[in-house]
């Protein structure tokens, strides 16, 4: 998977807040960007990452007994070993918590790989041990049976949805405490561009409301006075 | 597509009822094989044939808006134009009945194309005019809005979900009045093979349910006695 | 199952309307009475008799295959086979219709017992062979699968919850195109007395209605000319 | 409420298909119109009138008792009485369909009254009674219980959420088989004239496919030849 | 907002438990008055205060673009402004939990300004931000993206449904780690008065049990000797 | 309650992950063992104890006021002080977490009597209460509501359902950080049994892959070198 992201993009989305990147991507149009239900595993997590994609469809019987493992080309397995470090797995399971779709073992396989985080419209399972990991995760909650109950690992790196979301291979995986959002790959740079300054501008509001003022007028910026007490509150920086 | 089930095959499973079909396969080991949710849009329908699916991921603004059908090879209407006569179109909408997934323009085009039947797990729009056609139809109900509200046309015949139960192109859809079954293309003569002493077996029940016979022993068959006056039953049919 | 309810209360309850009863039972203090879900198989069905009630609770594997059937102590079975003649079957089905919880060689019998009428927030299958019988029926819809897939017969004439109603054994159930009411057995006969002189307010109100007056102190009744001039109609009946 | 939509924008809208109309809002940017969950109570109806709504928040023990009715300024009573003949009563039930929001006295004294449809998110009681009027309705069910156990009838024509869609007073409501779509007031009349010829584009497609035509460049209409083609084709109707 | 209950009442009630509460309304009458969904943000968190209410309908997109924050009326912004100190911001968000309804810098705001709490059955976003604060939260979770994708302000202080409980503005919420109960204003010094010995029996019964207590005949007290024994225990407080 | 589970198979199980369990039933044939939606109330608990089970049926109006705690034989508190030492109370709320099932002081009394756990697919509450008990609980929620006002305490250890999962009695109930599997009885000696190597297993790979190893061939076990190097492994334990 080649993406033209650069690091730097990558390194500014990290620290940008997803509120602040669905609002920017809500200027361009986009309303659905942000992965539905999934949750962080801990507090604190940031992520930044192309998205490397797993899909499941339902499990049938006859495929999916606890054989189906052990064929080393298992997609499942397969996308563990074959995502490249720095790049996030996204998986698709139609939102269906009632397994996992993922466990401890692959988690801290990917992490000794250098991938950068797992997202997830399913369960994990050992949750908490992935929770004491380095790589974030977010899921749709701790869910212990087995994928092969309900889901048959299909494609690697296919469009999918996700949280009722389109991922497309490459796509900007962004996460912090609040959840999950992705960004169209040929938009990740400018949205890292435009972030910047809003956030800045964000904290002289947070700034100014803690010192008292009204948010009329000042979020969003509509009074001039206010823009000139940012100018002066950034040179000031 | 080639399948090689045979016209008999096929023939047999068209008048055979889902609820036999969902209990041979269930006797086999399979538990999910009904299209959850798909209704029929009018009574009498049946349908057998093989699947030919059309995958829809969700859909995003920039790539579905309504210029997306300007394009000739936009996998909606491929579908349409491409599915072999004899075949069932059906679609993978994630459940989602708040849009379509088509309506009767391309309902009326497959049934000129000697398609046999559509299926799918979201919404069909011009639902009343479908349902004055002869294709037999089943969705999650009726829905005016456009699928590129929701839906981005993926991909042509790869396995899907549909209705939470796994479909794999060849596989062969069978339908009526309960609903539609997906039966794996492999094991479709056999079913259709065991369908016939089963459904002559309701038969006879059902007569002598309705002579005023008692089910236990009867149905399922448990009493030597029931099995001679079976027998004796289809001998003098 | 003894009922102390008389005849008489049935015969009235089944023909009045179960908005009308539910309404009734609304004024006692009661406001969940109406099985939620549980839809009609066709339009015109009546139906009062007490409950004879069948729970499932979830199927598991090595109690639930296909042989369980043959035992014929099986409770779907016997229940068929054991409900009064003149009662209602009302089946727990824990609001699943991915299965069905009984189907038409069942209903067909049943109906040969006398059997009253079947409710059910589960499916049923055969649902368009059930429909062409005389014993009324409501479900949450038609559903293929054998109920061994789902679900696990277990008690004949517990207390039950359906469609999220509490129903004890010889409650009055009445049904209609609305749907399904459960009246507690100790509230039948008062319920049944109130209804009457309601049902024909509101056959004089309707006509009043069609006539262009306006509900405004007639529906409720609270302008004393409309209590004059209802009773004049009473009289002139 | 006036209403500046005139008489011929409505009789047009009431002819013209609820899906051809979301698409013509989706080309304007409008992907959230088509009232989710409502479904028409019969066959055949069609409408097309502003609306008036009637807002449910929900009910409270103390103030929603069965003497709510009699205060003749209940809002739900009110609102019938007030509606302007031709406009469309719509509902805001929070989509809970486990009660009633009107029944067939209300109905039939909106049809005495010339109220042009009924369309709620909620259930309706007595729905094969105003089946039978010929008011045309659109509801998430039937529903026997009274309003009062789940709703607060609590404003007239303010703007409210049907079926997840804004409706706003004066909106203009058009039903048929598949839903009922909300069309923003100022909309109306553009989208009136729009319809017309898209309508006709597609009642000649329909006669272009029944007679064998591939919909690849005539629906939509790419290939010039198929611009020719029409343009005989409506010059010889 | 004038409400007529005194601060000592707040204070009682701040400090009594959200099940205590529930159950003496419920002694009442009243069923249903826990904010269904809703959240704390944070373990440890108390609240009381009059509710003042902000309502949310669908968004649609002519008038929830990105500029509808520039108008200096917008209803969520000037309800964070006029909201008075001490009472609770309570919005109506449909349930729906895929866009917040406000974030950390309407949070930081209103805390300046004096506001006991946020209740809201809707997401909140850079939750973790305004879990940091001191103003008490409760949500359905946290969700990033702008509530202009899913919500338009309309009216501050109007009788609204929050987790389908009917709040009017002045009613008492009440909140801990359980999660928020509205208090019908008028019933807010009786509940409060008889909050004062329920708990005190309650700390008496724990003690009971903590020392090999049963239940039965102490919680609730029907045991005459239990009595003695509560009231030697209260007396030796 | 007699269970003939040794001690030392509730000690194995009790540490033994959640996953490891279901996949060592999937093995078997069983899909459905884990308790859907039940969460722990705080991190770290574990679980192990035969199934002493609570049934409610929905709530009646008349059997359900405030009143129905003052019978010594209720149900609910005959539940709590019968259930043996050791075992495990299961409660089947139907999966309604609108209100609590249990609360502090019913829990207290349960940790006092040597009480295993608590699982339940409803709410409880004064959940924050329950959390600083010793005593484990598993639970879809806070939820403050008394039980009274949605469900009816009716059967002490019948067979139920509790999140979608049939439990008998005696079956073995097994918790931990991902949530509560439910053992049927004749199995858990064996399964106890297997885990052991398995668990032993696992904790082998992860310290291979820690050690930079690649799950394809190890996990599972495919490769023979894999096999050799856990034999030495194992060995130099």
């Amino acid at each position: 998977m080649t993406t033209t992201v650069s690091a730097e993009t990558l390194a500014t989305l990290k620290t940008t807040a997803t509120s602040t990147l669905t609002t920017l991507l809500f200027k361009r149009g986009f309303r659905n960007v942000f992965i539905q239900g999934a949750r962080p595993l801990k507090t604190g997590q940031r992520l930044a990452g192309p998205a490397f994609t797993l899909r499941y469809i339902p499990a049938r019987e006859d495929l999916d007994g606890i054989d189906a493992f052990l064929d080393p080309r298992h997609p499942q397995r397969v996308a563990v070993e074959e995502i490249p470090p720095g790049a996030v797995l996204v998986m698709d399971c139609r939102g269906d918590v009632s397994v996992a779709s993922a466990g401890s073992i692959l988690a801290t396989r990917m992490q000794m790989r250098g991938v950068a985080g797992i997202v997830t419209d399913g369960g994990l399972r050992d949750a908490s041990g992935i929770a004491k990991l380095e790589i974030p995760a977010w899921c749709s909650g701790p869910s212990a049976p087995t994928n092969l109950i309900r889901h048959h690992a299909l494609d690697i790196n296919a469009p999918i949805g996700c949280g009722d979301v389109p991922v497309y291979p490459g796509d900007i995986m962004v996460g912090d405490d609040d959840g999950v959002v992705c960004i169209p790959a040929h938009l990740a740079d400018e949205i890292a561009r435009d972030a910047v300054p809003m956030e800045r501008y964000e904290d002289f509001v947070l700034e100014q409301v803690r010192g008292g003022a009204s948010i009329i007028g000042l979020y969003p910026l509509t009074k001039p006075e206010n823009r000139a007490l940012f100018e002066s509150w950034l040179a000031a920086k």
